[in-house]
This record gives C-alpha cells, sequence and structure tokens, in this order.
C-alpha cells in the first residue's frame, strides 16, 4: 500500500503534470474554504502580519490571537468555545497564509510561491478537519491533553487518513499513497485535531524551503527573506499565527532554524525520545545520523506539553528504538551555571545576535546565575561539519540525486550545495563510513569531556550553553549556506530550544566595521549583513544542554525567560509580534 | 599508541612466532605463582571439577569457595580477610584452569589447549594483581562497592596498565598495544583487582573458544564439551570457581552462551547501558547490531551488584552513547506473568531443556504466577538470522578475514560457518545495509506488537519470557551452529538473564525418539543428542525482558528463583556444583 501511487497521477508522465497536479490537490482543499477570504490587497505587502486584521473576522482574530495554547486548551476543556469554531478560525488563517494577491491570477493558488502570502501550505484538510472538530464536539466529555486544539504538520510525516498522500516535495514522489505515524497517532490519541500540512524544500535537506513541487515559501515579516528550513513552511504558518503549534523535524537544525527566523519557541529533544516510524523521508534505514520531531509553537510552555502528550502513550512500546522514559520534569535546587558561546570559532554571528546573547546574558547575572563563556574555538568546531557532511550522504546522494532526476525536475542550488559541493561527499565503503563515525563518536567523548571540565570548585559543571541559532536573522533566499549554529548538537545529539529574543535595529545593529573575517564562510557571512535588510526580524537564542538532558533544557528556558523578565509562558500580550521588547 | 606494538613483536615475521610470542606472555605470569601448583595428576580428568581439592590449600579451597560475591566483599570490608590473601587465592585457583597434565611436556603451559586443564587464560596478572590488593589493604578505610573482589575479564576489552597489549585472539593484532576501557576503569574506582585476563575465540564470534593464538578453551565440566563462547574463557574459568565475578562481552550469546554451558549466571543488559569505549574489536564505527559487556557470576545477586557499580560513576557523562540512567531496581507489586518459549519455532531444544522449562513452569504456577506460552513460531525467529548475519558482516567479512591473512593464521572452522557459509552475506552497499536495517527495525515493532498483545482482560501484559539459552547443554566442539536461541534477543536488543536450573540426566532426559525434524538446522541438532554425552552438564534458562527493562529482568529472576525455592542469591551450599537440584 505504501508504495503505490493513486491511480490518476500513474498516469502522468511529466515534471509539469505531477506538480500540477500536487498544486491542484492543494487548491481543492484551500477552494472549500468558507467563507471565501476577501479582502486580499491587489498587491502582497512585504511583510504578511497586518493581513490578518484585514481579511478575518474580529471573532477569528479573538479566537487566533487571544489565547496562548494552553489558555486555548483550557477554552476547549471548559467548553467556553466549541472545537468546530476554533478550527474554522484556524483552518481560515492558515488558508490566509497561501492566499494570492487578487492580481496574481484567475487560479489564486498556482503561483510560485512569491506571489502568495508565505506559499507554506500543502494540504488544507478542511473537511477532515471540521469532520474531527465535530466528532470532538459531540463527546459527552473532553478527552485528552490536547483536546481540540488544531495541530499544524510537516507534509513528509504523514497524515491520518484513507487517501493520504505524501511526497516530500520531491516530484517523484507526487501522488504516492502514506497513512500517518506513531506521533500523529499519538497526538491524535490526545485529542488533537490535524487541519493543515505544510511545505519543507526538495531533499528536506536545505535550511529553507523551496521545492519544485511548491515553489518557495516565504517569511511572514518579509517576503525577501527565508523562513528558514526544512520544516519552514511550519514556521511561516506560526510565524503568521495561522498556527499555534505545529511539528517539524530536525536533521541539522531543520526545527530550530526556522522557528529562529519567525521568533517563535521551538525545541529538538535528543534521539530517540520521540518516534520517527512512519514518516517519509530519505535513506531509511540509514542510521549514522538521524532526525528527530520537534515542536514550534508560540508559547514556552507548549514545547513540554508537547513533549509530555508525545510520550503519554509510552510509545517506546510500538517504536521499540525509543529511549524507554516519560516525560519527567527537572526542576532547578539552585541557580543556573549558563555558559554563553559567543561564536563558533568558525562563523562571526550577526551584530543583532551578539546583542542578542549580550541582553540574556545579562539578565541572567541580573537574577543571580552564574555566567561563563563556552569556549568553541578550542573546540574545532569545523569538524563536525566535515563528519556531518559525509553522515547525511554516505551514499553521496545518489538516492536522493535518483529521486529528482526519475522526477524529472532540477537540482536546486541548495540542493546542489548540501549534496554536490562538498568534496567529502561520495558513495563510502562500509569501512569508509565506520572510520567517519569512529571520528563522529571520539568528537563526541571530546565535546563530553569539555563540559564535565566546567566544574568549577564548587563542583558544578555548566547546566546549559546559550548560543545564536544561526548566524544573524532570517537571511535572504538561496544564501543559508552555514548550517553550523544548528547541526552541530545534531551532531552532538544535544537537545536544545530556541526562544525569541528581540528584534534587528539598524540602530542598535550596525555593522561592525573593521572585522577581518576568518575564512571564506565567515567571509560570505559578514558581507551578508546590512542591519536594514533585516530591520525588526525576529533575533531568538538557542539553549542547549547535554545529550538526554532534555528536560533540563526545558527547565532552564523557564529560568532564563524567568530572568528576561517573561513571568508566563503563555503570553499573549503581544501575539503577533511575542518578541520580547526588553 | 594504540596503534603501535611492542618492538619485540615488530621484529617477528611469522604466524607461528608471534603466537610463541602470545603464549610466552601469558606464560610468565603463570610462572610467577607463588607457591607453585603441586599435585596435577598425570592425566587430566574429563573434568576439573575435582581438581582444586587435590591441588589448592585447604584455606583457598575456603576463600574461593566458601563465599558468595556478596559474603565476600562483606568480609573483605569488614577486613576479615587482606584483599591480597583472597587475590592470591584466586590467582592460583585461576592458574590451576590453566594448568598443565604432569604428563605433558617440560614446558607446562604450551600446549594447544586440549592437555591443559581448560585454557582459559591469556595473562596472570601476578605481579599487578597483588600490587593493588596490597595497596586496597593500605587503605585506612575499604573504599567501593567492589573493594577487594578480583574480577576476571575477557581479552579482548583491554586492560588498565601501562604495558599492556590485547590481540583479541587475532595473530595480527599480538603484541599490539592496547589500555583500559570506560567500564573496567568504573570497575577499579570501585576497588576491584584485575588479576587474569581470558580467552575468545578467532573473531570473537563463535559460540565456541577456540583460536590460532591460544588454541582450544574446554568446559571444565566436560574437556570434550565446548565452554560456549564467544566468552568461553570467562565461562571455563568462573565454572571453576577461579573467579566468582568476571566480564564477558555479547553480541549474540557471547555472554548467555558460555554461562548457559557451565551452570553459572550472567546478564546481557540492553545495549547502551554499559560501555565498549576502549574495548578493542572488530568493525569499530559499525551500528546495525553493536556488543554491549556483561556480567558472568556464581551468584544471582552479583548481577545486580555489577550493574550498579558499572553504572554508578554516571559512564554516560563520559561515553555520551549511552543511555542517561542510574541503576533503578525494580520490584514487582503483584504475581509475576511470565510465558514460557519451549521452542523457537526452528530449531527443538534437546529434552533435558525441555524438562528445565516444565520444571520453572510448573514452580512459577505453584507460586502462584499467571503462566503462558510464547508462541514463537508465528513470529517467525528464522527472519532474525537471516538479517543477524548481514548486520553481523556487512563488510562480508573483509576486516576479519584481511586480519587474518595478515597474521597468516588459518580461517578456523566455526568462522568459516559463521563468516562465509551464508549466502547473503556479502560487501553490501549502504542502501542494501539501509535495506536490512529497515527490516530489522520492521520485524523488532512486529515483535513489540506481539508482546503488547498478549495483555489479557486485565490489561495485564507478559513481565518476561523464560526461553532455552541454547538448544541444550554444552555441545561437543565445533558444533555451535544455531544461535538462534541468543541471538534472537540481540538482534531485538532484549535483556536477558541466564540461570541454572538442573543438570542432563539420562533417565529423565532420554532421547525423544521419532521426532521429525523440521529443517536441515532441527535435523543437525536433534541428532546431537545422546544423554550419556552430556550427563551431569549444568542445564540453565534465559530471562528475556522487552527492551530497556533490565531492571525487570533481573527482578524477575529472583521472583522465579525464589519460586524454585531458591530464597537467597547467595547461596554457597554447593560451592561448585551450584546448580539446584530441584
Amino acid at each position: 500500500m505504501q508504495d503505490q501511487y493513486v491511480p490518476e497521477v500513474a498516469q502522468l508522465k511529466t515534471c509539469e503534470e505531477k506538480v500540477a497536479w500536487a498544486r491542484a490537490q492543494r487548491d481543492a482543499g484551500l477552494n472549500k474554504v468558507e467563507p471565501k477570504l476577501q479582502g486580499i490587497p491587489d498587491e502582497l505587502p512585504k511583510s504578511s502580519q497586518g493581513l490578518p486584521k484585514t481579511v478575518l473576522t474580529a471573532r477569528e482574530i479573538e479566537i487566533t490571537e487571544n489565547y496562548s495554547v494552553t489558555q486555548l486548551l483550557d477554552v476547549l476543556k471548559e467548553r467556553k468555545i466549541s472545537v468546530e469554531e476554533v478550527t474554522r478560525a484556524f483552518l481560515r488563517r492558515a488558508a490566509l497564509a497561501q492566499a494570492a494577491a487578487s492580481s496574481a491570477s484567475i487560479c489564486p493558488h498556482a503561483g510560485k510561491g512569491m506571489e502568495l502570502t508565505t506559499n507554506c501550505v500543502t494540504h488544507l484538510l478542511w473537511d477532515e478537519a471540521i469532520a474531527r472538530a465535530k466528532y470532538l464536539d459531540s463527546l459527552p466529555e473532553p478527552e485528552g491533553m490536547l483536546f481540540g486544539l488544531p495541530i499544524s504538520t510537516k507534509e513528509h510525516h504523514g497524515m491520518r487518513g484513507d487517501n493520504v498522500t505524501t511526497n516530500a516535495s520531491l516530484v517523484a514522489w507526487i501522488g504516492k499513497k502514506h497513512g500517518s505515524n506513531l506521533l500523529y497517532d499519538s497526538l491524535w490519541d490526545q485529542g488533537c485535531v490535524f487541519y493543515v500540512r505544510t511545505t519543507q524544500p526538495q531533499t528536506i535537506m536545505h535550511l529553507e524551503t523551496v521545492s519544485v513541487v511548491y515553489g518557495r515559501t516565504v517569511n511572514p515579516y518579509n517576503r525577501d527573506l527565508s523562513p528558514g528550513g526544512s520544516s519552514g513552511g511550519e514556521s511561516a504558518l506560526i510565524g503568521m499565527r495561522g498556527s499555534l503549534l505545529g511539528v517539524g523535524g530536525d536533521i541539522g537544525g531543520s526545527v530550530r532554524c526556522p522557528a529562529a527566523h519567525v521568533g517563535i519557541y521551538a525545541f529538538k529533544p535528543t534521539l530517540k525520545r520521540i518516534s520517527v516510524m512512519g514518516a517519509r523521508g530519505l535513506m531509511i534505514g540509514k542510521e549514522a545520523i538521524t532526525s528527530t520531531p520537534g515542536p514550534m509553537t508560540v508559547d514556552r510552555d507548549a514545547l513540554e506539553l508537547f513533549m509530555k502528550a508525545a510520550l503519554e502513550s509510552k510509545p517506546w512500546l510500538t517504536d521499540p528504538s525509543l529511549t524507554f522514559k516519560p516525560w519527567t520534569p527537572f526542576r532547578f535546587i539552585q541557580q543556573l551555571k549558563v555558559a554563553i558561546m559567543w561564536w563558533d570559532g568558525v562563523v562571526k554571528p550577526h551584530p543583532p545576535m551578539t546583542r542578542a546573547l549580550k541582553e540574556v546574558a545579562e539578565a541572567c547575572k541580573k537574577a543571580g546565575m552564574e555566567v561563563v563563556d563556552w569556549d568553541a574555538e578550542s573546540l574545532h568546531h569545523e569538524t563536525s561539519w566535515e563528519l556531518l557532511t559525509q553522515l547525511y550522504w554516505p551514499d553521496g546522494g545518489e538516492e536522493a540525486l535518483g529521486l529528482m532526476e526519475e522526477g524529472g525536475e532540477s537540482v536546486l542550488p541548495l540542493s546542489k550545495f548540501i549534496l554536490q559541493e562538498h568534496p567529502q561527499i561520495k558513495n563510502l565503503s562500509q569501512h569508509e563510513l565506520w572510520e567517519v563515525c569512529r571520528r563522529r563518536d571520539e568528537y563526541r567523548a571530546e565535546y563530553a569531556r569539555a563540559w564535565t571540565n566546567t566544574k568549577g570548585e564548587d563542583g558544578r559543571e555548566v547546566d546549559v550553553i546559550i548560543c545564536p541559532p544561526s548566524f544573524g536573522a532570517a537571511p535572504p533566499h538561496d544564501q543559508s549556506r552555514y548550517w553550523g549554529y544548528t547541526s552541530h548538537w545534531n551532531l552532538l545529539d544535544y537537545p536544545g530550544a530556541i526562544f525569541p529574543v528581540t528584534t534587528v535595529s539598524p540602530e542598535k545593529d550596525p555593522v561592525e566595521t573593521g572585522y577581518v573575517p576568518k575564512n571564506e564562510e565567515d567571509r560570505f557571512v559578514y558581507e551578508m549583513y546590512n542591519p536594514e535588510k533585516y530591520k525588526d526580524m525576529p533575533v531568538t537564542l538557542q539553549i542547549i544542554g547535554r545529550r538526554s538532558h532534555d528536560e533540563k533544557v526545558l527547565a532552564a528556558l523557564k529560568e532564563i525567560e524567568l530572568a528576561m523578565g517573561r513571568d508566563s509562558g503563555s503570553r499573549v500580550e503581544d501575539p503577533v509580534h511575542i518578541i520580547a521588547k526588553n
């Protein structure tokens, strides 16, 4: 069943025909939106943040903006609002994230991406979501810790349902049948509503979101900039509050980078906490480096809620590769010891990122935390990238390139970059791969020693590292070529959380003139910066813990936000711009 | 350093010269034994069990036989006996396990194996152990949960010390320098004494123990039978009570099979509880299936003690691949639900094994446990062997065969069997291996579903499976060609414990006449049985738990032994024959 195509697609020959079918399938869902979206401007503004207020009803704005995830769950549980009303509001807001300028064309959703609000949707599950909402409303008592919550999902993970197809943004897989996965079944069992599936890039291996199938997804704060990737459909959607909680996947930054680029929260757990069983992807069976799903959300508290909900059903009994451990909240009994990683020793972050680090470090100190520096330079972060490129593609990219050829699609620039522009990428023999794995393990041990060696005279080691999630705010399209600030933690399998800190300010964040780049990558990134280009874009930071210390990372996030003066994980002071103003 | 050879070996050219060097190194340790062993008979008896009483002093017999591990630790902690006296007693008893018949030759340790008591020793660490013992005796207070306990170790794991070499029973690696490993450092930190290193087979991948380097290790109960493998040096030694607690390693049964063949206790934990970091082995960096160290011991309680001691130092902070979990003892709050696996659907166990299962099942029922059958036939255990052979040798055996060629040594029959006689073994491409891994994961999920489906109306699933650890008691040499009863649980990564049950009785265990073998392997095993051949040999069983349920398996072992009328895990009623008489 999983290896079959829907009959109508099996007939199609060309790439163009298949792409048209995929987009028509998407549009069929969008065209069900009722009432139709009205008031889209002739020409789309650079930022999509103002659109909801001109297109959605006041009630829809209230439902989608006035509640945090936990607050919305509360009113749903109390049945103050019906699941159906909530679901319809988010369906309409998600459709808005995909809406075309009214000048675009007679077929409003056929654009190549740039003419759409953010172009983040692959499937709008109108009928399915409303049916689910009605069912939940019909229950005598609300059931499950996600009762009635609309959750958005990354397309390649699959979806519950009888007629589901999943293409993972590969033309060759358009129309390929594919069912649910263990994680989504777990969330479903907790009462959620699935209502929209979102874009990912070709190969699912860009920190950017562009594919032949769906075109380019753009940042909801600035369409000239990237929403990040590979879960960039989620970030674009959640960045427009078209979803409060979505599911991405992360093997090199694919949950954290897009979250960072739209200023929301995200969490990449340690591998094997959350199952990937049932998701569609490349190189199934490869073990050298693997991905993990993770939550992306507007609220801090929703990260832990997601983890609890995902683990509530004891998924390790179904996917025996998982760690046998329920979610076990961590509480600090003394002030944190945090390390600030100002840069990774390879690429200097842009000025707003450095300012964000300073602001947070200062807040931590004021709150009484011990704040030390993390010396990444002595830890040779460049090693991890060299190892990762081989671990990502131990077949030299054979499967990915073969599928692109099979689909008749062109190899996009960032696919070329990640697949073909690294000299060490080749079809490895078993022995060659084992040698890379041996070096990986050695590097992991070296890093663990460095962490242990942070123990001071009081025997206390660093609790978490605070570091940039990227070299800067969301970059222009096709410029995401330096993964080190996220992928490094994938190599180490350390959990990482993203949280919003500030926005880019041309006044506060001028170009660092006179800086002499350390290497070619550093130069490329340095020359990319110009504060006007990134004005008002969200700036986030990342909190990293030792492997398996997932609960500790989320506890540290809370402590650090408290130090920043955020007393609640469910803030809705400024629902669209959730960025702190400090 | 690790890749260098000691200078004197670097000069040697032939296989014979190198083997002579390795054996001379071994004998140098044995020749230090003081007082010399006296009273070895002209011709070695079939069973070595009577030898200690004729060779060792009454005091040595008392020290090595009158205490369980925990009892010995108690008297050491109370300083009723010095660590040095205990160490010397075990050094002498270990040397006896390696002693030659007095008729053998003028060089008492140069035999090919069969002329030696069991031929289980690769290094007797006379000086090092006595120095360590003296140091421990000099401490003002006993320190560590293993204070003063002599622990024997499998050679290829390595050893602490400045001039250590480790050959892993490969001629090519004779004289190769190799230091300690994380596990042994952890045990050391708990105060143990390392005093003897033991044999493993060529490739470390036989359920048997024979190599060109050290010859053949024989069963201490019957020299015509195998001590099992690959940790057969440990089983031979512990089966003679030349050690009370040793460390083996298990990737297909290598801890459990040898323990089973000499009637002792053993435990194979879930992977990644105990570190393999620092051990010498083939195919370092391979991940598709890996090995775990595990304890082999004369006492049930020592299994849990070993796990606690190994995890006490939080090894996951040093080897970050490990599971972040201290040893967390499990206690049953209601009677167990156990499943009996009478056979694996491929090879019928020999009659004594079936009788052992009946006896234990009966005891469990009498104790009030719920006892059900485990339907292995419907779970296609033959699949796991097909997958395993490819996961063991995804390079087609290239590295192992290359090393044997480099060393100039012949490929022994069981190496040929495991490396070359399976048509599916070949040098796999990355994609071919991923497909095997995918099927492995699918099979693991299928098995997990079957386990979950044992839930009865009360919602209680099976706690543990009780099954044979082998098709029968210790087989004749070179006949261990069916691994399914142990290797199956390696494929699934389920923890397994071995415990002694009975001995082979020609009266109780006649040949099952008229049995029609189901396949060629079944026929091979069926025709191997003849009760006289195995008379009085130990028969053990295996307790299997779901992945990661390590603590539960050891808790179940205790409950099951209590049901069998064994009220203590530290029995010394009959120290040599620890087999229950029930």
